[in-house]
């Protein structure tokens, strides 16, 4: 029942006039992604997801993964002939390297194609979305062996990946993991543990799979200094690529979540199985923060891509369903009922959804183009600014985004009323797969402890100045412009706000860390608000430009600067708030005992 | 693995003080309510719900309801057993008229107790609870007789009551109703039609289901001026009051929901059953708000009783669980890690809980406290005062109460980190649950039509205006009180953002009404925050008026001090941005044509 349809329009506004895609084809790999070749990835790339992997989405949640007592586990149905298709149609090579197989588009061009496999299924699109991230890891850390055995197997997506961190006891805090990694005197350790949460752990799509896993070698420091990581084949791979003995690991259950049902969540026994090294010993942590950084983003964009389709079924319904009358009177006389589009709280929630998700998808393809930049931008110096701001706003991108896309999706089930509560409509399962976006790849409140215990130190500060520097040299060229006049002026005053939060840190953090803590949160969301509202200043300003030349569609370019005029009077208004909050400080958060808590 | 404590000490504080139920001892029934008698309820009562209620609260999300292929339903293991318990306990007619078998006590104190009965399982306490709605619907417009042949054995609990309003192409707009009502020329109707999302509707706890019906009758108005509410039993019942035939009513099907498993929620046929008018022809729809408005504060304090036990859930795991050091160094060094409590992030999440539970424990009680006063204060215009301000803030207590029930039980789901997203923890369930609160009885966006629509303007005003006297009137009296002067201030800038936000809709609503449902759901918000401050400002006086005459338990007194400072600080910052947004008014919401929301 419910639909989707990839926002393929805006994805390529967004490309032009946000990003500036055709305006970089003298970088590496750019050259490929000409404007005939990104239409045709949307387009294509856009009915491929709609036709074959959006029909699997609710079955895949009613079905959810199986294990079966030998420890195999099937996907639901459709899964593996939709990821064989997918595989075929070279869908899951676009933004890998040409040297092991890929086809070396850029990484703003890949990602506009993921956003729309979330949308169609996100929990299918977590296979591949994985194995990308463990061959980011490979690439950044892998010897050259390493990456000739594994990489181009995995970039086909032959073999699948996964990233084993978490434990019973630790996810967050790294260092407490228990797994240990015995070296055998070949080269090879034994590992052994058990690792929890593992997503894409064990399936059925796959020849082989991949695991990269941390673990702790004999007499390492008992903390996250002494983490190495390791990359664990579920079966062997012979020299010659072929597939050699099965290792000793396994699958030991599958969660039961309350989402993301086709996924298979997996608790995976290591029992003395081989692995070899990645990267140094005790670098784990940071060949693992390689995928992490990766995956972030991503996640990010989960909190999108749900966000839009729930959006856009909440759309179809508004439309289709007819109840009560307009305010100022019956719309259609002549039906019994107005559409719900006639009432102003049902145009709310739309209009929020339609400001962020737009907003969001920006903001996304910016990220993957500074991505794209810190690798291969031509100078240093734009190396590193586009470095800097990628690393300041990742878990801007993933905290505040998924948080944006679980509320989205939870107006979007509203619009439904009851409906909405009942799970063949499928709105409900859009807000519980949203869910977990917020929570892993660390919870959104440890992105926005990344954001201010970590980025906005490192390099004195060179990043958050960096942001500043963008968002108000955007503004101060903004200003003499009539259409965006009333945007810019708030867009001014949210910027201010986010400075003064910023500098309420700097002179309240030194005295007592706490105060930081306490506000990071907040600051997360008030610095994801001036981030998307310099998105909306580059697509309102865009807008009026080519309105201007008389160039594009006229309704759509209205369209735009409508939305971005909501944005400003009904979303910058939260910066002020936020600010508010942080200037709290940490009294009265840290100042009652636990126990005063407990007993109510 | 959850638990859940009923938070006796907080609602004794609450009564005492916040509601000053023991002055009232000279009101009709309110004699019964003694201290000894009220701890006595709050004592047994919520051991009864911890004890037998709580442990069926996960086996009913895991089996949920059953239909049998002849229509009969059986409800999740222990249900019927635990319901029968509840009944012979007598904990089913706390509230009810001592005539009709009742214990006649203030229906102050029932709500104290249905908020733990709630808490401890939402799905079983909505059979009882739509029995108390339809069993309110009788007493106001039932005949003598109907009141004598149903009311006893459905406040005895033997039978169950339902509400049947729905219907599969309409909810919020009653007047498209198809159901039909056909004379029988013998006093009775013959009704037709289909039931959708029937709460109870078809259930084994009881021997007879009496449904209280929406009908059109032969040549009635087609809108909401032709619709009548019959009284329809499962059970046709003899004038002795034993069971006679089985009416031709059915369950067709039971719904497959996101939550509330427990509670079967069912699609009724009526088959040209018997029933019989309740009130006057074409007079249903007043009847049916006597339902609507005790189901609406009912619905609020599902908000509250579901975040409270997820809440309660989410402290014990911050306690429980260790990961990570504090910001200011570790705070048990001798253990591997602190505690999640010495995070102030997870923290800010804990406090947020605990000022929205303990305030809108405080809001629901003095609410429930203008429902009795609105039916037994001694002169007139005591009682028109409360009644004016239940009518005002039902909406507010039901719509901002159930918005931030799902939003405190997403966030306790959020300490858990992944565990919370697993379903043994029993975490997503709470969540799952709270959802349907912000959807049924109206939507939330209903409710907000329903304040600034109806609720602002009734009277020329007088209910707004008794609000803002009331809430100035106690600013006023406490601005000599230094333990309360940064919190009066705070509060008196919020009321002063709401009363210009109302002004906003005084000025601009008669131009054009738009404007005044544009802003609905945030002038709830901001209605529901100076309430909820309201009673933070009767608690944080009532604490340190105690504190100061060295009564009662001064860390719990202090606790309410900090938790008033962190609403304050942290909550009341809301209520300026959401006057932004009013003043935002309809022109971005409502200038896009719906295709423009189609095709991104």
């Amino acid at each position: 029942m419910p639909q989707y349809n990839p926002p393929i329009r805006d994805t390529r506004f967004v490309l032009d006039h946000v990003v500036g895609l055709q305006s970089r084809a003298n970088l590496p790999g750019f050259e490929n992604a000409t404007a005939d070749m990104v239409d045709a990835v949307l387009e294509e790339g856009g009915r491929f997801v709609a036709e074959v992997l959006f029909p699997l989405n609710q079955v895949g949640d009613q079905q959810g993964c199986t294990r079966h007592p030998d420890g195999s586990v099937t996907t639901p149905e459709g899964f593996k002939a939709a990821y064989d298709q997918l595989r075929e149609a070279g869908w899951m090579t676009l933004g890998a390297p040409e040297q092991f197989g890929g086809q070396g588009m850029p990484h703003t061009v890949s990602t506009a194609f993921e956003e729309y496999m979330i949308s169609a299924n996100m929990a299918f699109a977590m296979y591949p979305g994985l194995t990308h991230g463990a061959i980011a890891a490979l690439l950044a850390k892998g010897s050259d062996e390493q990456k000739a055995l594994y990489v181009p197997r995995m970039v086909s997506g032959e073999w699948g990946g996964t990233m084993n961190l978490t434990e019973p006891h630790c996810g967050t805090d790294l260092g407490l993991i228990k797994t240990k990694a015995e070296p055998q005197g070949d080269g090879s350790y034994a590992i052994t543990g058990t690792k929890i949460f593992i997503s894409s752990g064990e399936h059925d799509l796959t020849d082989n799979i991949i695991h990269l896993v941390l673990a702790k070698t004999p007499g390492a420091p008992d903390s996250s200094k002494g983490i190495s990581l390791f990359v664990v084949p579920k079966f062997l791979v012979n020299e010659d690529g072929s597939l050699g003995e099965r290792n000793a690991l396994s699958c030991g259950s599958i969660e039961h979540k309350m989402g993301i049902h086709g996924n298979s969540t997996c608790v995976m026994n290591y029992d003395g199985a081989t692995g070899w090294l990645v990267g140094e010993e005790m670098k784990g942590l940071a060949a693992m923060f390689i995928m992490m950084n990766a995956a972030r983003l991503g996640v990010g964009l989960q909190g999108l891509g749900v966000a839009e389709v729930a959006y856009q079924n909440a759309v179809q319904y508004a439309h289709d369903r007819r109840q009560g009358r307009a305010l100022t009177g019956a719309k259609e006389p002549g039906e019994k009922a107005d559409t719900l589009f006639v009432h102003p709280d049902v145009r709310r929630m739309l209009m929020e959804a339609k400001a962020l998700t737009e907003g969001l998808r920006a903001l996304c393809l910016w990220g993957a183009m500074q991505v794209d930049l810190s690798h291969k931008a031509q100078d240093e110096a734009e190396r590193q600014l586009a470095d800097d701001l990628i690393g300041l706003l990742t878990p801007v991108i993933k905290g505040y985004g998924t948080d944006k896309g679980y509320d989205i999706a939870t107006a979007a089930q509203q619009v439904y009323g009851g409906h909405g509560y009942i799970a063949e409509w499928g709105m409900e399962q859009y807000v519980r797969d949203a869910r977990i976006a917020q929570i892993y790849e660390g919870t959104n409140g440890v992105q926005a402890m990344d954001l201010v215990g970590r980025k906005l130190a490192q390099n004195g500060g060179r990043a958050v100045q960096a942001f500043f520097k963008l968002v108000g040299d955007e503004i101060a060229a903004a200003k003499g412009e009539e259409a965006v006049a009333d945007f810019v002026g708030r867009l001014e005053r949210a910027l201010n706000e986010l400075q003064a939060a910023t500098m309420w840190f700097l002179q309240n953090g030194m005295k007592n860390p706490e105060h930081v803590g306490a506000g990071a949160h907040s600051y997360m969301h008030l610095m994801g608000i001036v981030a998307t509202g310099l998105m909306w200043l580059r697509m309102a300003r865009a807008a009026s430009g080519l309105l201007a030349a008389g160039e594009g569609d006229a309704k759509f370019l209205n369209a735009k600067l409508v939305t971005a005029r909501f944005y400003a009077e009904r979303i910058l208004p939260d910066a002020g708030a936020l600010r508010r909050k942080i200037e709290g400080g940490a009294e009265s958060i840290m100042a009652l005992d636990p126990e005063l808590f407990m007993a109510a």
